[in-house]
C-alpha cells in the first residue's frame, strides 16, 4: 500500500530530510493531482521558491494545505460555492498566519463541499478514484492521503474532519472547541464550528496543534491506554464493511493486552445522539449564511436552511440546554477513561460522490472534546476504516498520545 | 430625573412617533455630546438622510449605534486603540448588516477601551460627568442613557455590557452565548465573548434582540417571577453605595408581593467565581490578540497577555472543565427559578477613568446563560444602582419578561 510508506514530518528531523519530504510530495503531485483533484487553486512554484528560503521555525519546510473556507492572503477564498461573488476577504485567516509564522508553506486551497455542507467538489478518493474522499474537508483529507502535504487544516462543525480522514487512511484531529481560533474561517455554525487537522500521524497532528496553540511543538511519545470504552452504536445505525466484528476483535486484543476494555451501549438517546447536532446548526447556519447581503447559495442549500429562519428560539434554545446536560453526562463518563472508542464513519468511503453519513461525528462533535481518527484497518478492496478515539473536553494532548499508541500498534 | 423621562422604541408606535424619537435623540445629542462623549465616530447627517427615508421594518426610525469593536462599512473600527494602523475592515459586521436590514439607521461608533480591556476612552457618565460609564461598552451604555440612541450593540467578555449599562442606569442585555452571531466582531476570548445590547427598557432589549434573532420583533409583556433565587456575596466581595440592603429590602417586598423569593450563599468557589474567566480569557486572548500581523497593543494590555503564550494547554483545559461542571451546577439550580438576581457592579460607577470591578459579571459570562441590567435604584447622590437578572441557557425571552416587571414595578 502507497499510502503506509508516506512519512510524518515528526520523523524528518533534519532540514535535508524535511526537503526530501516536501520534494517527494510535490512530485507526488505532480504525478496524481489531476485523478485527486485536491486542490481549487494551488501555486507550486511559490512554494518551491518558499521552500528554497529554509525558512527555520518549526514547521520550516512543511507543505500545507487549508480548507477552501479559511481566508488567505496569496489565494481566493470561494467556500466551495460555484458563485466568484462569494469571494472572502484576501488576508490570512488567523490560523493561516500562525502556521506560517511557525513555517510552513502554503501550497494551495483544498477542496471544500459547498459552505461545508453535503453539495460535493471533484476530489476523489486516492484510495479508488470511483469513491469519495468525503467531506466537507473534501480536499485536505485527500491531499494528506496521496502524500502531496505533511499538514493540511480543514475544519468540523458535524464530521468534516474525522470522516474524510477516516475515507482517506490518514490521521484527523479535532481539538477541543476554542483551542485553535477560528477567525478567518467562514462561520457556519458557531457553537459547534471547530478547526480540525489533518496529517499522517496522530504525533503530526498534535505536533501542528501544539505549535499553533503554545510557543513550542511536541512529539508526544505513544501511550498505551490503561482504560478504554467502547461505545456499541444501536441496530438503528448500521455499520459496513465489517466495522462492528473489527470492533469486536479490537477489544478483545486489548483485552487480552492489559487494557481495561469496556463496552457500553450508547447512553444517549438515539434520537438526539443522530438529530441534535442537525438543531442547533442548522438554526444558526440559517442565521449566517442567509443574513443580508451575505452569501449567494445554491437552491438546495438555501430551500434546507430557508424554513430554520423562523424556528422559535425557544426551541433553539432548548435543544442548546440538552446539549449541556449530555456534555456533563459525557465528562462524566469519561472520567478515569483514556479514550472512548467508537467509528469513525459507518463503513468505507462510498461511491462518489456521495460524501457520507456523519453520524457518526456529529453528536461528539457537538459536545467540544476532542476527536481524532486512526487508520486502523484496511478492507481487502483496500479501503481505510477509521477507529475514532473521543476524549473529555481539553484532553487533547493526552487524547493525541493515546491516537499514536494505536497508530504505532496497526504498523507491528 | 432626566432619564426616567426617556422613553423606550416600543412605545414609539407610529412612524411620527417614531421620528419624534429619533428627533428628541439628535437634539439631546447636540446638546450634550461634547460631555458625554460616546462616539469615537459619529455622522448626523447620514443619519437625518437615512431617517428621512422613511426606512421600513421593526427597526424603522431607530437610531443605533455600535462599539468600536464591531465592524462597519461607513465608519473605521479602532478597538479603541490609539493606533490607526490596526484599523478593522470597512464591512458590515453580521449584526450591523442584520440591523440595517431590520431599518435601523447607524448613527456612529461608540467608544471602546482598548481590546475590552481595562485602559478607558474618553466618555463620561452621564449622571455625573466626574465619574466613570464603565466598560468595556463605555460608550454604548452612556449614549442609551444621555437618550442619544434608542439601541446601542456592545459586546461583554467578563463584564463589559451589565456593569456599564448599571452605572449609566440603562437596561444592558448579554444574551445566551452563539445566541446573536459575532462575526465582525473583533473576538477577545472566543468561549468569553457575546453580542451586548444597550436600550432603555428590557422589552426594547428584547424587541432588539428578537428581531436580529427571529424573522419577527417582539414586544414583551412583563410577567411577575413566581420564584427568584437570591446570591449572597461572601464578605471578600464588598458591596458598596447600599446594595446589599437594598438586596435585602427587595427580597422582603418581593415576599410580601407573593413571590418565592429565596437567598442562598454563593455556591462557586470564590477563587474561581473571582478568577474562572480570568484563566480562560486571556488564555485565549493572548493568543487571538497576539498573533502574528495582527493588532498592535498598548504596552500595559501586552504586557498583561504575554505570559500567557507560555501557559500550557492542559492549565487551560483544566478551567474549562471546571467551567463545564459549573455550568451543569447553574442549570440544576436555576431549574423552577425565573431569575437569579445578584448585583450588576459592586457599586455605583467610580471616579474617572477607574472603568470598575467585573467580578459581578465575569464568572456568569463564562457560564454561557442570559444576563439582564435593570436600572432599579438611584442613590441620594442620583447616581444609578442596577439589579442583575440571571438565567439558564436559552431562557432569554423568559428572562426579558421577568426584567421587565422589574422595570415597570420601579416605575410604580
Amino acid at each position: 500500500m502507497q499510502w503506509e510508506r508516506i512519512t510524518d514530518f515528526c520523523a524528518a528531523t533534519t532540514p535535508t530530510a524535511r526537503a526530501e519530504l516536501a520534494e517527494r510530495q510535490l512530485q507526488a503531485l505532480e504525478r496524481r493531482e489531476a485523478t485527486v483533484r485536491a486542490f481549487i487553486a494551488l501555486d507550486v512554484a511559490a512554494a518551491w521558491r518558499r521552500l528554497a528560503e529554509n525558512v527555520s521555525g518549526p514547521l520550516g519546510g512543511a507543505l500545507i494545505g487549508a480548507k477552501d473556507i479559511i481566508a488567505t492572503a496569496d489565494f481566493p477564498t470561494l467556500y466551495g460555492s460555484p458563485h466568484p461573488e462569494n469571494a472572502g476577504p484576501r488576508v490570512d485567516a488567523w490560523c493561516i498566519a500562525v502556521a506560517r509564522r511557525l513555517g510552513a508553506t502554503l501550497l494551495g486551497k483544498t477542496v471544500c463541499t459547498e459552505f461545508a455542507f453535503p453539495r460535493p467538489g471533484p476530489t476523489t478518493n486516492p484510495h479508488d478514484a470511483s469513491r469519495t474522499p468525503g467531506g466537507s474537508s473534501s480536499g485536505s483529507a485527500a491531499a494528506v492521503a496521496a502524500g502531496f502535504l505533511s499538514f493540511a487544516l480543514g475544519t468540523q462543525t458535524a464530521g468534516s474532519t474525522i470522516r474524510p480522514a477516516a475515507y482517506c487512511g490518514v490521521t484527523g484531529m479535532k481539538p477541543s472547541y476554542g483551542l485553535l481560533h477560528t477567525e478567518g474561517v467562514q462561520a457556519i455554525s458557531t457553537t459547534c464550528d471547530h478547526l480540525g487537522v489533518f496529517a499522517v500521524s496522530p504525533r503530526d497532528a498534535w505536533y501542528l496543534v501544539s505549535a499553533m496553540t503554545m510557543r513550542r511543538a511536541e512529539i508526544v511519545q505513544a501511550r498505551k491506554p490503561r482504560r478504554v470504552l467502547f461505545i456499541r452504536m444501536p441496530a438503528e445505525i448500521p455499520l459496513a464493511d465489517g466495522y462492528g466484528e473489527r470492533f469486536s476483535t479490537l477489544q478483545a486484543e486489548l483485552q487480552a493486552d492489559g487494557v481495561a476494555a469496556e463496552a457500553i451501549e450508547l447512553p444517549f438517546p438515539l434520537a438526539d445522539f443522530a438529530g441534535l447536532q442537525k438543531e442547533i446548526c442548522y438554526w444558526e447556519a440559517a442565521r449566517v449564511l442567509l443574513a443580508p447581503g451575505r452569501m449567494r447559495l445554491l437552491p438546495e442549500l438555501e430551500a434546507l436552511l430557508g424554513p430554520w429562519l423562523d424556528r422559535d428560539v425557544d426551541l433553539y434554545a432548548a435543544a442548546r440546554r440538552r446539549r449541556q446536560a449530555y456534555q456533563a453526562r459525557f465528562a462524566e463518563l469519561v472520567t478515569g477513561v483514556d479514550a472512548v472508542l467508537v467509528p469513525a464513519a459507518t463503513g468505507t468511503a462510498p461511491l462518489w460522490a456521495d460524501t457520507g453519513d456523519a453520524v457518526m461525528s456529529r453528536f461528539w462533535t457537538a459536545l467540544h472534546g476532542p476527536a481524532m481518527t486512526v487508520p486502523l484497518w484496511e478492507t481487502e478492496q483496500g479501503l481505510p476504516l477509521g477507529l475514532q478515539l473521543l476524549g473529555g473536553l481539553g484532553a487533547d494532548r493526552a487524547l493525541a498520545e493515546a491516537a499514536q499508541w494505536f497508530f504505532a500498534r496497526r504498523r507491528r
